[in-house]
Formats: structure tokens, C-alpha cells, sequence
């Protein structure tokens, strides 16, 4: 499908914003049976619904909730079941490590175990970053044969492990027995990756020695082992000159594994709107990302996402008077406050353009969308109705 | 597609029950305008498609006329078109057959044939099943090398046939040549069937003396030819204790197929409802079979399909009232009382449970939930979006 829309691309001079409003689906309140889309006021949402042509986006396949890296990558064109992406992978980018082709990263947890090397605590109790930090100190000076050894602390007991080296390989059984028991040594998984493995595998016993004094973070637990996956790059199959704007560095850094430009700005939305302005002329495809409406979903915070979905929308209003020829507003995957974290539900999408043929959707929600044109899709279908109506797309065959 | 769902299965203790009316989808009365749903009253189910997520479903393919196994199959979770499942095996499931793996089991009709052995009734006057019981017990006299020759009667002038013995293939040639003419001898599609097929011609030969005298029911023809399919395990792929309550024998044969338990129950929707009472502790998933929709649509019966259609009504809240997290109420194809026969229409559904996201849909019927959230969606999505509103389901990627 990238190959066949790769082929059929034809230059423009027209603009894409795409508006991502992460988690932005949700579920009726059970007293009011409103959704929040359907309780917050959305006067310019609801403006540009009523021009645009609306629907549902499924990022994955029905019913499997995405993580909010299968959510971008639906939305910027990608099948993401047939492009994964590790976890280490996306913990890297979440902390702007500067992840480079061939690395092998995976998710580390500090966790406490017994005089018998049982785990007892899968997150060290949830040790304070400071201490994190500290610990990860000592990791660094692991050393291993012909490899660069790479540990960057996230948050409380989480961390980042980056093997750095040729001929590695990312195909690991994870140590993480899920519950308690002992940590499981490294497999490899595929003939190419024993080395890895075996690396890995004294990593862990020489973290083991450098941390028996200190409990609770006395043993670490690795899993979700990845390189960076060889994505087909968005602005050669599109021809755009794609820039994201982000304030959360995990977008930043989904962005840049499809090959997008990312621009410099600021923690708030209003930052982004400003960075947006400022380089409007530069770039044709903009992917903007609102983060508000996820942490409100996901700390089921009813009213706090109302209000979040409430300050996007007055945004709406500045970012039209830059004259966009394409907008579309949507999210990455549902966050329903009833839920508080991701859902599987289907996330509201409207496509607004001169061309898209406004249909009878005249509010932005999760039930005003279903009866849209657009129906639901698949999130991947959405980038090939962006570019028709950029007009940035020919005709296929005569 | 059941792997990736498998690989994201976590256990819960909620309770799910699919309720199947077989040949649910109707078409308009010539006369009203109005469908079997649209005519049918049906509170519970209009309250219920009110609280729930509505749509369409398509089982096989878009003008595809399901019949009932590719149907359950669907409605189960898998591909119809990736699991398909021979007539031979479907026949010898509804005359509840213990079919054995290995066995091939093949539909039979008693025809009729002229001196020059040219057939001139496939059907040999639709005899009685009484007459068929006695001719059965003369095929089953009939000996061959090494294996064992089963032959049931059936309804009328159809009969079953099961070879069984090591090494048999199922991928075999119809003799029914569909139009008059001989009855063709069977060929191996297959290497591995070629035995096989010598057996079932030299059955066939045996068959036609000793029916000699018994005109007009004087031939066999034999077609659907197969063996029991390898289908992935459902309680497995999805970690549900899964329970089967069918009045007829062919649903609860289906069900045994994909390794649902089979619970006994009576002969009337009331023994069904009653068994799913005294079983709810025991299961975490309940299929459930209702046959009169089925049966009035074939019958060409738009009132008693109606009538079906109200009767089950009036059981919803006595199955709404034991508590389940999620109800399912679809079909496993259409039965048009104009068309008498299963149709190809996309299957009414509704998704109840407290995360459906309940969309603006009021009624259950083929024109209401064309307008809701689930869509027109193949019936193999069902199960993944059933899964996940038990909360069954982790998500995919970070």
C-alpha cells in the first residue's frame, strides 16, 4: 500500500496539520451518559465537524487497545501490526536517547530479590528517581567484550539498557518472569541474536554484584528488547517536508523514527501553537500533539478531560487563520476516564479540506462521528485521504 | 490474527454470553416495508441495542450466503474463508456422529438411476426416512480393506458415510455430477487421498448391487468429502472456560469442534435458559443457540418469524438478570422470510457491557444498527471486541 501511494504522489503547494489529540476517545459518565467529548464545549470543533468529513479510527484491529506508538504509527500511514516497534525501543525514545540503527534497547526495571534470588518486588518499591539515578551509575561502568554498554535512568525503577555494537541482534526472551519467582536468563530467539544474548546475560550478572547492597534495588529485570525497526521514511512516501511539534519527548521520538523533522518547543500547547506559526512557510505536514486529554484520561479524571478537550479547542481558532489546505483532528488511541488508561474503543476523527465533502456530523464526539462518511477505518487509510485531499495524489491507471 | 489476540489474553474473573439466533437478518415485507426486527415488538432488545454498541455483521465475504458453520464460525472468532469446514463433517455433526480425528466423513443422497446407469432423480423421490433407515443397514454390511464403513441415516434420502482407518485422506471428487448424467467416480485431489479414493469407489460399487432391486432409491451419490479440521482451541486462544447450550445438534456439534464444553440441555429456548442458570458459576463464556428465527425464515414465514423473534424477547431480562459483563445478541447468517432460505444481508449485532460506548442506536433491527459504532464489520472482529469489553485484553505495544 506505502509502495502504491509512494507511486502515485504528485507535487503541491498545499498544507496538512494534523491535530493529535492523545487518548482522545472516551465513554459516557454512568450518571450523565455523556461522553467527555460529548460534555465539554467544543464551539470550534464542532464548527469545523460540521465543514469536514467525519468518522471513527481503529489503530490496530478491533478490540486490541493500542499503545500510543502502534497509535501514531496508524496515524501517520503505517499498518502497525506489521510495523512493531520493541518496547525498549519506545522507552528509548521516551527519554530522547539518541537510539541509532543496530542498538539493542530494552526496558529495565529495578526489583528486589531474596537471599535465594527470588524476586520479591518487581519494582523495587517503587524506589525514588534520585536513587534510580545513583543506581544507574553503577551499571555504567559495566563493561563487556566489543560492545558499548548504555544505561539511562526513566522514572522511580524504571531504566534504559542500550547495547552498542556490530552485529548485534534484538531477538531476546525477556528475564521479567512476570510473576514472582527467579529473573529467567536471556534466550535467543532467532541463531543471530546468541551473542546478544550471552552479553546480556552477564550484564545482569555483573548488575547482580554491583547492586547486593542495595536494597530494595538489589537485581534488575529486562524485557521488551528491540532494535530500531526499519520503517519506510514518511517524507519520501509522501513528499512532504514533515515537521512534528511535541512538547512529550516520546512523540518527538516516534516522529523521528519515521523520518519526520522535529522543531523545537516549548511544555505547553501554546508553545506548540506559537513553534507551529513560526514555521508554517518551512514545511508542508505538520503533526501536532496534544497530550493533555491522555493524562486526563488515564488519572480517570472525568471533568479534568473535559476541560482539556475545553483548552484545545480554543486553539482551533489560531491554527485555521494559518491557512491550512488539509486539517485533521484526531488521537492515537481511546484514554476513557471510566477506564483510566488506554481503551480499545474507536477514536473520533474529522478530515476537514475543500474537497472532503462535509457530511451530516455537526459535533466533534464519539456518536456524532459514527454516523460520518468516513465510517470506521482503519487508522492507515487516514494518510491516503490526507494527500487526495492535498491533492497531492494522481489517479491510478488510465 | 488469533495469535496476536492469544499473546494478549489476561485472565479476569467476567462473564460473557453470546447469544446466537440463528438466521437473525431479515428483509422488508413486500407489503409494509417493514422487516421481521422491524415488525417483531422487542423491548428487551430495544433497551438493551439502546445501552449497547450496534452493527452489522458480515460472516464471510460481502454477497456471501453464510451457511451455519462458517456462520458459528465467525461468530467464534475465526476466518470462515481460512477454516473452512466440509459438508461430510457438518452433516455427520448434526446427526451428533462422534466423528473421530482422521475420519472422513462424506454427505450421501439416495438417487435414482436407469438401466444405462444415468441418473434420473438425485434426490430418488425424496423417500421416506424410514425407508432410508432400512437401506442404510444393507450399505452397512458392505466390507473393505482396513477400514471400518459407517454409514448413518439422515433425514429423508440423505445419509452419511465415514470411512475410518489410519491414513485416509479427505480430498476427494464429488461422484454427484450435479446435473443428470452418470454418477462420476471419485478422484484424489491429493496424493495422500488416493487410497482413500479407490475405498470410497469400491464402496460405491458395492453400494449399487445391493440397492439393485431397491429403486427408485437405487444409487448413492456421495460429495463433501472431509475430514475433521484442525481448529486452534477456543477456550485456549482466548482463556475462557467456554460453554456450548444448543437445542440442536449441529450447534452443540460446532461448538465441540472449536472445544467449547457441551452442557446437556432440553428441546425449547425455556431448558436452554434454564441450563445457562444452573451452569453461570461454572463458565466464563456461554454460547447460546435460538432456532425459530431460522426456521420461520426458511419456511418463507415472515409472521412465525416475527413470532420467534418476540419469544425470545421475553427471555432477555431473565438472562440479563444472572449478571453478565457483556452480552452479545447476533446471528450467524440472514433468513429472509421473502427469500425462504439463508440470505447473504450482514447480521444485526449488539455489544452490551459498561464500556461499549453506547452509540445512538434505539432499536435492533437491519436499518437501526446499520447507524451504529461497531459498523459493518466481518463477525471474526466480534470476538476481540468481546474480549476487550471483559476487560480480557491487554494492549498492544507501548
Amino acid at each position: 500500500m506505502l509502495d502504491l501511494l509512494a507511486g502515485l504522489v504528485v507535487s503541491n503547494t498545499t498544507k496538512i496539520v494534523l491535530l493529535s489529540l492523545d487518548g482522545l476517545a472516551g465513554l459516557p459518565h454512568l450518571k450523565t451518559g455523556q461522553s467527555e467529548m460529548e460534555t465539554a464545549s467544543l464551539p470550534n470543533l464542532d464548527a469545523l465537524a460540521t465543514e469536514a468529513a467525519c468518522g471513527l479510527l481503529r489503530h490496530v484491529a478491533p478490540g486490541i487497545t493500542p499503545g500510543s506508538g502502534p497509535g501514531h504509527l496508524g496515524l501517520f500511514g503505517y499498518d502497525p501490526l506489521r510495523y512493531p516497534v520493541g518496547r525498549g525501543v519506545l522507552e528509548a525514545l521516551g527519554i530522547e536517547f539518541d537510539l541509532r540503527a543496530g542498538d539493542v534497547a530494552a526496558r529495565g526495571n529495578f526489583c528486589t530479590v531474596d537471599a535465594a534470588g527470588r524476586i520479591t518486588d518487581r519494582r523495587a518499591g517503587r524506589i525514588s528517581t534520585e536513587v534510580n539515578i545513583g543506581l544507574t551509575e553503577r551499571l555504567r561502568d559495566i563493561r563487556l567484550p566489543g560492545v558499548e554498554v548504555l544505561v539511562e535512568p526513566v522514572k522511580e525503577h524504571r531504566f534504559v539498557l542500550v547495547l552498542r555494537g556490530a552485529g548485534l541482534g534484538g531477538r531476546l526472551s525477556e528475564t521479567d518472569p512476570q510473576t514472582l519467582g527467579t529473573p529467567l536468563p536471556v534466550r535467543a530467539l532467532e541463531p543471530s541474536s546468541e551473542r546478544t544474548a550471552d552479553l546480556v546475560n552477564r550484564f545482569v550478572a555483573e548488575a547482580r554484584q554491583r547492586l547486593t547492597d542495595a536494597a530494595p534495588a538489589n537485581m534488575v529485570l529486562l524485557r521488551g528488547f528491540d532494535q530500531l525497526p526499519a520503517l519506510p521514511r514518511f517524507p519520501e512516501i509522501f513528499g512532504l517536508r514533515a515537521a512534528a511539534i511535541a512538547a512529550y519527548p516520546m512523540y518527538r521520538g516516534l516522529a523521528k523514527l519515521v523520518g519526520m523533522e522535529v522543531l523545537k518547543t516549548g511544555s505547553g500547547f501554546a508553545d506548540e501553537v506559537a513553534t507551529l506559526r513560526q514555521h508554517w512557510e518551512g514545511y508542508d505536514y505538520f503533526f501536532v500533539h496534544y497530550k493533555d486529554t491522555d493524562k486526563a484520561g488515564e488519572d480517570g479524571d472525568f471533568d479534568a478531560k473535559v476541560s482539556a478537550l475545553e483548552r484545545f479547542d480554543a486553539f482551533v481558532p489560531e491554527i485555521r487563520a494559518l491557512g491550512p489546505d488539509v486539517i485533521v483532528v484526531s488521537g492515537d488511541h481511546a484514554s476513557p476516564s471510566v477506564l483510566a488508561s488506554h481503551g480499545w474503543q474507536p477514536v473520533p476523527v474529522l478530515l476537514w479540506s475543500r474537497y472532503c465533502g462535509a457530511d451530516p456530523v455537526k459535533a466533534f464526539s464519539e456518536r456524532a462521528c459514527a454516523a460520518g462518511t468516513l465510517g470506521v477505518m482503519p487508522a492507515q487509510h487516514l494518510m491516503p485521504l490526507v494527500m487526495a485531499n492535498a491533492l497531492r495524489l494522481t489517479k491510478y491507471g488510465a
